[in-house]
């Protein structure tokens, strides 16, 4: 229950996505990624579910812009936690996105982070592990403190 | 090619989906009616789309809420049309169903109506059909003139 | 019943919509594409309609920005199909062109794709002509399985 | 030039549009209403506009909802002030309607009004035509002057 | 009443305004363009709408972005027809500048044009001054006439 | 320095506004209201700040809804501190008002609270108050301790 | 590591949170409900946060409307999962909350699920435990089982 | 009770907030800038607060992107005024920030201005403190007028 299994829609989608896949090798979690569309290849999309629970994946991290259906098609086809990232592309900014990945019906949840949010995506799914992985807790505790000293020692140039 | 399916996420949809089958009813156009919930039952949807095939269905048509996937998750399965009627439950209106319906990537288009639009995706069904056959022009024909009149003959009280 | 008209209201949108021709010329479908406004040149939308009737169209692709009526106004003159491409142009980003679109009333429906969606616009068109064309519905399925193979085969760089 | 046609898209629309003839009449100012949509009777449209610029029409007042084309159909059959008036109607609360009636592209405007702004589209139409009548003129000062004396003595209990 | 008195909040939105200014021009409408703040220089407005009172214009054309409250000043301080451009500043894209301008309290209309419309803003003031002046409205009518010929003569490069 | 003054562009604002007098009081501070259209009567308005000025005002508050130009009106002839309450009324549901008041261009600030924040408009002023007026200070201080106590001892029943 | 704390900014946030802790409840998760508001009692939110990391919780759904700073503030305090549920309350729908607790910055993610979508937090809290916990999964399995069962029996009266 | 403390989420937020510490210096008002984050240095905010209320400073100028909280956590602890600067960071162009900086709850105002608006923070802050500091006020006015000029002296190129 110690890796991350990420999925995108498009290979366009890797440039927010590779930053979840940067953050958990940081905090030392193996994690790893696929192009995998519920529109265009749902079929893959639960082959990669299917393997990824066989070898114990602890969480899904799917990334998908406009009418965004791949967290959800995951999280319909799964019971372990599904992190669903908004893509900005297209016109509408990332507001079709984002309302398409959060707003899912009762019974099957999308973790939903920020628009265009791959880091975040990274650090949720690490927060999960981390709840019985005390390597992944002490990176977190590191991380979170390298973020208050970057805040503290920062400088404001007149 | 004659008739239309008519899938629904939740019991709830029928309220605006029942429309649909009235318009394509009065039209002479057959269609059944199915709740099935592209997040709680895939495997419902992908049967219920070869059974439809398979008795050579003209189009489907499918109303669902929030982050509306079952319009897509249907055209993601199926070569034929598939119009997506997004549904306003919940608290943001339909914008969240709208965004989710109409905003599918390349290669899979929904046919995508106004939010509660229930009666415009049995008229579009109906159109598609009526390309070849004649009973069904008619019969559109027929219901647009009685629309003409309907505008005519409205009276406006002081 | 196996060719397109698509309309535009200004030369501006053909970067968004020759997408559509381009889809249904490498699907085999025949498309005519002509500049025609809603509001500039009602009279000429109206003689288009009336041709591409008479040689048997078997829908219309509309797009348009803004105050997109383009697509309603053709479906007010036809009972044929009409698919609305909203196109983002103006400061409010296809805001404005897809709710103009996609809103209309019961009795002319207007089958609306996404935001600058000309390719999915074609592939909806392509998809009506299937229903009666073998040729096209086999260009359709090699397309959506071209699609897969290139998601299959996408690698995502480190 | 001392009446004014007012037009609506639907029967429903008269409770709101109804204002728009209450505040002509209040101020001296003939004014006819007509149902008359854009979609479903676009003749019937053009059959008005004619009629009311033979009989010397000031300035036409258009209100409907959703994808809200009849303003500016109006506007594209006549030379004459078109003032649009967004209906709030279905599922999104007129955002629809307001950004169909204002968007229009360059050369054909839509004088736009508040949604349901009934009353404002008829006090715009009265402001037009006071420009060379000067009872009309003498009116709208009255008016002015008793919503003035209105806000004056407001009373605010405690 | 025969020209039009075009103001704007800040020197930056002369950009947009200009073309009002253009098209007046080019309708053969005399204007006169100045720089007035409803918030900066209240003053300073109400002595431009004095002057332009005295001199009988005929209208205003009001462009102002953010909260864009200058239309609605104008409109509160004169009982003729005021028109309001939104203009696309600030991050908001003109979503702010069109409801400022566009949701008017009862009595105080201001005729709203698109965001940025600055050319409709002139051709709305050219309809209301064409109302009693056939040169104008023989302007009008040529260049609807180009419109539809540019539109009839658009190519489309394969 | 010591009193507020409230504005409101109608009587129908008050249900909001009076919730800004009732803090206010509660918190020992005195404050006067008003109905004042920045748009009927902005003459009245302008009487109202000179004479709350000449008696020493320590801040305005302003309530109005659609597009709700009067806390800018105030703030255009005033250099204290002017506070902005966005109204929900009519179809758009206080996002016209939001927008209006707070997007407020450079010299010209207005503080906006949240839509309908009529409370929270009295606890700022008040807050304005207290940095000189240790009463006021101390009535703050119990204030928000009461409502720490009222949310320690909710109780959710089961 | 098998119980979750549930926070709300207000008592009235009970109507919808308290679904997520029946959903918890029926699937044999222990759930621990406070009223803490981030604004009015910060302290509190802090110790209730050490309380439940000591006594080793598992996550923490958080709901709050409006400005819903509730659920960022108590990521800002702990490394373990926190959900935030958007409330519905106010003028605005739930937008503001949906925005105001989704879009957190890198390093500090709240899982949000949709508006008002109490169950699904207690959903995602259960699969964030199931991972560790077999008779929460074989729960969450039966659950999602009845669900399917509940689509597949659902029946559409004429 | 004569200066001003400023805080920003991230130092990329600088380029607006400069802004406001420039306003602040051109009236003669002192100001000091931090960053300092609502969520990674909750601490540190706490900590600044303290420090600059026991120097007795007159109000704190606050702002953050996207989900917004440093102006509300800030509010939380302090009885002083507090001006938020939503800022415009990521995909949603401000609107996020906006919302999550104004929508406050009762009892916790939060003095928003514009998008991005930093310099009418400042000169927010400058009117509270020029309540009792004759040379503020002086400046203010100077700064008025000198608006006024530069509004009055813009010129129009052809």
């Amino acid at each position: 229950m110690s890796w991350v299994c990420i999925l995108m829609g498009s290979q366009n989608d890797w440039t927010v996505m590779r930053r979840a896949k940067e953050v958990l090798g940081s905090l030392g979690v193996h994690a790893e990624a696929h192009v995998a569309s519920a529109h265009r290849t749902p079929e893959r999309v639960r082959g990669i579910i299917k393997d990824a629970e066989a070898r114990d994946v602890a969480a899904f991290i799917c990334g998908a812009g406009m009418a965004a259906h791949l967290a959800g098609a995951v999280a319909a086809h799964t019971l372990r936690p599904v992190i669903g990232v908004p893509i900005a592309s297209g016109a509408l900014s990332g507001f079709d996105a984002a309302l398409s990945t959060v707003q899912m019906p009762p019974g099957i949840p999308v973790a939903t982070v920020a628009v265009d949010g791959g880091r975040n995506a990274g650090f949720l799914a690490a927060q999960i592990i981390a709840l019985h992985n005390e390597a992944v807790r002490e990176a977190l505790k590191n991380d979170r403190e390298a973020g208050q000293r970057k805040v503290e020692t920062a400088t404001l140039e007149d």
